[in-house]
């Protein structure tokens, strides 16, 4: 992907996810058509399904030959990383978006190749675009992101994390995420991932950890890291595969690494 | 205190925190003179000291018999609740502050011969300004505040509290507290004590918990919540003492009980 044809998919994409934001605001105070997924906490809505509807309807249309892996299912079933892929969460949040009608964004990473190309993170409610494109910057609608801060300790870090990784589960033992807590400086907890990440880039939080997430949840927030300096990938330090559900580590370059030995100590 | 003299104060009370919240905004962005008090992670900067001082100046000067609790030290030591006082977090969610530039809050909870009879928790970044006098209703800039809603479940309940629930701790065994996370819909952590008070009061969230809090994290929510029908009080469901350091739950009344039981089971 040369410069001008990222420089279109952006300007493309840009305007379709303002579009959709708008739709999301016009229609967020009908019924919601609440459903739940994998468990009861798992919600999914007419909304969600809607606005992936709406992106990949115009993918297909202006872009065919590009594919798609999107949370409700609309998109592709992909086996390799060859080509162009939109990976698309229409609604990351959805629990926030149903109980709070805030916190909740629209996260498109657009890869060629297996390369991190295109992301947007955009909270709608808040009207805050982040978005990049590889090697021209980050943003924070019209400023530009700082490179991260290289002189970041462990013990000066707020990180984002949910309450499950002090619980029983099946990554690591869970009297180490005590240690770790105690650890950092402040552990924060927002219910949107993508919106987690965006911090992170935006300097405001230094890492996140999540047990187990899908590409959509990380796409657009890992290629937004990678601008500023930060580090992607899964709790053992490997990189992100967006093919696969992992494990989750984005995290301040200055802490990466302490993180994962951290982790380490307690992994099953 | 009858409904003149209470309006009087809260319009001048409001005009005040307006006022403080520009000049917070004014000055943040120069050397914050990051101090620490109890730890290495209770942090304290000259715009707390400085807006505490605002508060405390202005106070005594128009209101001269009124008495003052604040977090800075600016007040009185008080050791029973007749007359006005002034309850003061002049930046709650002091590490927000410091590193995020956001989410935090003025909270200012005023008291008549210990009943509270007005609240302020201004997001000052935000610029919304959550705020009641008792009976007359509780609102979000100009929006007034329904009733919480008397059908919350505790499994669909959001609740606020943080990571240290569930490490040990004084109060309660954690397994229970894991228990408790695996039992509602999903936990949040802020950052911020008032802003997560003034997130039930808005509906958005429907507990909050803390281990330990002082009298001006916790007084304008309260009386916030109060007047939407919020109980507020320790985590035993004893009601709350404005002059002492305590537990904290505030919560939706359909589930406020619940939480108390819950809790129990694991009560040191």
């Amino acid at each position: 992907m040369n410069q001008q044809q990222r420089q279109e998919i952006y300007e493309t994409a840009k305007n379709w996810i303002y579009e959709a934001g708008n739709l999301i605001r016009e229609h967020m105070d009908e019924p919601l058509g609440i459903e739940t997924k994998s468990n009861p906490n798992d919600l999914v809505t007419v909304l969600d399904k809607q606005t992936e509807k709406f992106f990949v309807d115009r993918i297909h249309q202006y872009y065919p030959e590009h594919h798609i892996i999107g949370e409700e299912g609309y998109g592709d079933t992909l086996s390799e990383v060859d080509g162009t892929i939109w990976i698309i969460d229409p609604i990351d949040g959805t629990m926030n978006f149903v109980h709070q009608k805030r916190t909740f964004a629209i996260s498109i990473g657009i890869l060629h190749n297996g390369v991190g190309e295109i992301g947007f993170i955009y909270d709608v409610m808040g009207d805050v675009l982040y978005h990049v494109k590889r090697g021209e910057g980050a943003f924070k609608n019209n400023t530009k992101l700082a490179p991260l801060d290289k002189e970041k300790k462990l013990e000066e870090a707020i990180v984002g994390m949910n309450h499950f990784w002090l619980c029983e589960n099946k990554l690591v033992d869970y009297p180490v995420m005590q240690k770790f807590v105690r650890k950092v400086r402040g552990t924060r907890s927002h219910g949107s991932a993508s919106l987690e990440l965006a911090y992170i880039a935006e300097g405001v939080q230094d890492a996140y950890l999540a047990l187990s997430l899908s590409p959509w949840d990380v796409a657009a927030g890992i290629i937004l890291n990678e601008e500023v300096g930060g580090i992607a990938g899964d709790i053992d330090g490997n990189p992100w595969n967006p093919l696969e559900r992992s494990s989750s580590l984005v995290a301040n370059p200055a802490i990466h690494q302490s993180i994962v030995e951290f982790i380490k100590e307690g992994r099953k």
